[in-house]
C-alpha cells in the first residue's frame, strides 16, 4: 500500500469502506479495533492532545479532531447536525486522514461516518470491559439511532451481553434496530419506556441525538452496581442523564479538558472528581471497585479513538485492493519547481496528449 | 457541481487543478483569486478565526487551519518540512475542504499545494496594493524557490511589477525561476547577493524556506520607501529579516495572535505595535502615509485566504469537468439506518452484485 508515485494518496470510499468491514465481519472489526483502542489508550502519555476545535453556528458543529503519537498523525472531520435527519441528511458524517509525522505526507484519506460508528461502539466495549459489573448479560439501549446496532453487536462480542432492551421515543427507531440486529443471535426486548428498557439491564446505554439538556435516565431509574455508558451528550448543553445520577456514580472520562466542556459533567462543578479511562487501563487508577458501585462512562469521543481506528484500517487495507488512488499530492520532478510543473503540464495541453 | 446523490463530494486533483488555472491562465487566476481575498478580509469581523492548530515535530510541523463566515466553512491541512526537499518531497503540501455550515456537509476536497501557492502570491500582493510606494516597477525576490514566480506573476500582474532581481543562495534555484518565467514579459536580473538584488528595488520580497532564525535582510541593505513582503518566516524559530529592520518598519499583519507565535514579530515585544491588514483594506487605517516610510507585511498566511482560494475554485469549477466523484459520505436510504445500509451492502455481495 506504500505508493510508489509520490503524488498518491490511497482514499477509502463508503462502498470500499463497506466492504472491507464486511469482509472481516463487523463483530471481528469491532473486537479488532477495541484492541487497537486499548493499544494506545495504554500509551496515552505519548500522545498530542488537545480538545477538539469547533465551529459551532445555529444548526451544529463542524470539528476537527488531531492527534500524533510522534510517529503518526491523524485527523477526523466530522459534523454533529441534528436538524440533518428531517431532510435525509445524515446527523454526522466524517471523514479523516492518517499521516506521516516524519514528512508530514498524508497516507490515507478514508470516510468516517461508518469507522465512527465503529470506533464508539468499541470504545465503550473497552471502557465496559474496566467499569461493567461482571459478567454482564443484558443491556438497556435507550435511543435506537445509528449507533444502536454498534454498540449492541460490541457488547455482544467483546462483553458477552446476550439480550438487549430496547427503547426510543420512536417506536419506529426501535423496529428498524431489532430489524437489522434478528440473527445476530442477541435477544432483542422491545420496551415501550426507559423504565422498561432498564429494569434488569446490567449496563445502560444512552445514546439519543437531540441538541438539548435531556432527561433519558432519573435518578429512580438507575440501581445499584450498574455501569452507565453514556455515549449521546457529546456537545455544550446537549446532555441525557439528571444530575443526581452523576451524583450518586464514579466518573470516568476520556479527556478530561474536553470532556468539562460536552460531556454530561458539564452538569457538576469544574472540582467535580473525574478519572480518566487511560488510567484505569494502565492500572493507575482501579475501575470498579464493588459490585454495589454505580460506574459512569461519561463518552464524547476523543481524538485518539479516532487514530487507533485510521491505524487499524490502513493495516488491514493492505492487499485488499479495497481503495482508490488519489492524486492528491504535487511532485513536481525538482521539488523547488512547483511552476515548472505547471508549465510542463501546459506544453502537455498544447501538445494534446 | 451540486451532487444529486447525497454521498458524493466532488474532488479537485493536482492534475486538474493545473488544468483549470493553466484554462484560466495564471495571471488571471491570481488576479482574480487576489480579488476573492480582499472581499474577504473586508468582512473580515465576520469570520470565526483561531490560529492555526499545529502539531510539532523534530522535522517539521503539520497544521490544520480551520475559518468560517457562517454560511461556509473551509479548512486546509499543510504540513511544512524543510529537509523534504532532500529526499525528492516537497517542503510544503497541502489539501483542504469547503463544507456549508447549514448541513456540515463537505461540499469540495481538493489539493491544495498549488492552490496555496497561488493565493500566497495572490495575498502578497493585494498587501502591496494598500502599502507599497505608488507605481513600483521593480521587485527584489530573495529566495527562488517554489513560490518565487507565483510571487512575480502576482506583482507583474496585480502591482505592475517590470523587473524582477533574484538572489537565492543556491544559483540553480535563481536559474530555474529565470527559465520558467522567460516568456512572460518580465525582465530578469540575476544577481549575486541579497545586496545586489535589493539595489533599485521599491519591493522586497524575502521568500526562503530554512527552518531557522535567518537573516536575509540587514538593516543597511533596506533603504527608506521600500516596502517589504516577508513569506518565508512562517514559524516560531523561523524568521528572515533583522530585528532592526522591523523597528524601523510600520509592520501589517494577517491574524495578530498568529503572527506574534510564527513571524518575524515574534522577534519583538509581544506589545509591539501592528496594524491588521483588513483594518487598512476597511480605510480604518492609513496603509503608507509617506514616500519614506518603510512598510513592512510580515505574512504567515492565514485561514482566511485559503477559504477565499476554496471559494475561487468551487466558482470556477462548474461547468469544467475538471473535477472527480467522491464517494466520501455515507448515505443510508434513512440517515437512522447506517446498519442497515452495511446490511444491504453484505446481501448485494451475496447475490455477486
Amino acid at each position: 500500500m506504500t505508493a510508489a508515485k509520490l503524488n498518491i494518496v490511497p482514499f477509502v470510499s463508503v462502498d470500499h469502506m463497506m466492504q472491507l468491514v464486511l469482509q472481516i465481519g463487523v463483530e471481528r472489526a469491532l473486537t479488532e479495533m477495541a484492541s487497537y483502542i486499548e493499544e494506545d489508550f495504554q500509551r496515552w502519555e505519548l500522545f498530542d492532545k488537545t480538545p477538539r476545535v469547533a465551529s459551532h453556528s445555529h444548526d451544529g458543529v463542524i470539528e476537527l479532531m488531531p492527534t500524533s503519537d510522534g510517529t503518526l498523525y491523524g485527523f477526523k472531520y466530522v459534523n454533529g447536525h441534528p436538524k440533518n435527519m428531517r431532510s435525509g441528511l445524515q446527523t454526522v458524517t466524517a471523514f479523516g486522514v492518517l499521516a506521516d509525522v516524519g514528512s508530514g505526507y498524508p497516507m490515507l484519506l478514508t470516510e468516517m461516518t461508518l469507522l465512527t460508528a465503529l470506533r464508539t461502539a468499541a470504545t465503550s466495549a473497552v471502557a465496559a470491559k474496566y467499569l461493567a459489573p461482571e459478567n454482564p448479560k443484558t443491556m438497556a439501549i435507550i435511543g435506537n439511532g445509528a449507533q444502536a446496532e454498534f454498540q449492541a453487536l460490541a457488547f455482544s462480542a467483546l462483553m458477552g451481553v446476550e439480550t438487549v432492551q430496547l427503547y426510543d421515543i420512536d417506536p419506529a427507531a426501535s423496529q428498524k434496530c431489532r430489524y437489522n440486529l434478528a440473527g445476530t443471535g442477541l435477544e432483542i426486548k422491545m420496551c415501550a419506556s426507559g423504565q422498561e428498557a432498564v429494569e434488569g439491564a446490567d449496563i445502560i446505554t444512552t445514546v439519543t441525538a437531540d441538541k438539548q439538556y435531556a432527561t433519558i435516565l432519573t435518578d429512580n431509574m438507575v440501581g445499584a452496581g450498574v455501569h452507565i455508558n453514556a455515549v449521546g451528550g457529546d456537545c455544550p448543553g446537549k446532555t441525557e442523564l439528571h444530575k443526581d445520577i452523576l451524583l450518586r456514580s464514579d466518573i470516568f472520562v476520556e479527556y478530561t479538558p474536553q470532556t468539562r466542556i460536552e460531556g454530561e459533567i458539564q452538569q457538576l462543578d469544574e472540582s467535580h472528581p473525574v478519572t480518566e479511562l487511560w488510567q484505569v487501563m494502565t492500572g493507575q487508577v482501579q475501575g470498579r471497585k464493588s459490585p454495589e458501585q454505580i460506574t459512569l462512562f461519561d463518552s464524547v469521543g476523543f481524538a485518539i479513538e479516532d487514530f487507533s481506528a485510521l491505524r487499524y484500517i490502513r493495516d488491514k487495507l493492505a492487499g485488499t485492493g479495497l481503495y482508490e488512488e488519489l492524486d492528491l499530492l504535487a511532485d513536481p520532478d525538482e521539488p523547488r519547481d512547483l511552476f515548472g510543473m505547471l508549465l510542463r503540464k501546459q506544453q502537455q495541453m498544447a501538445d494534446g496528449q
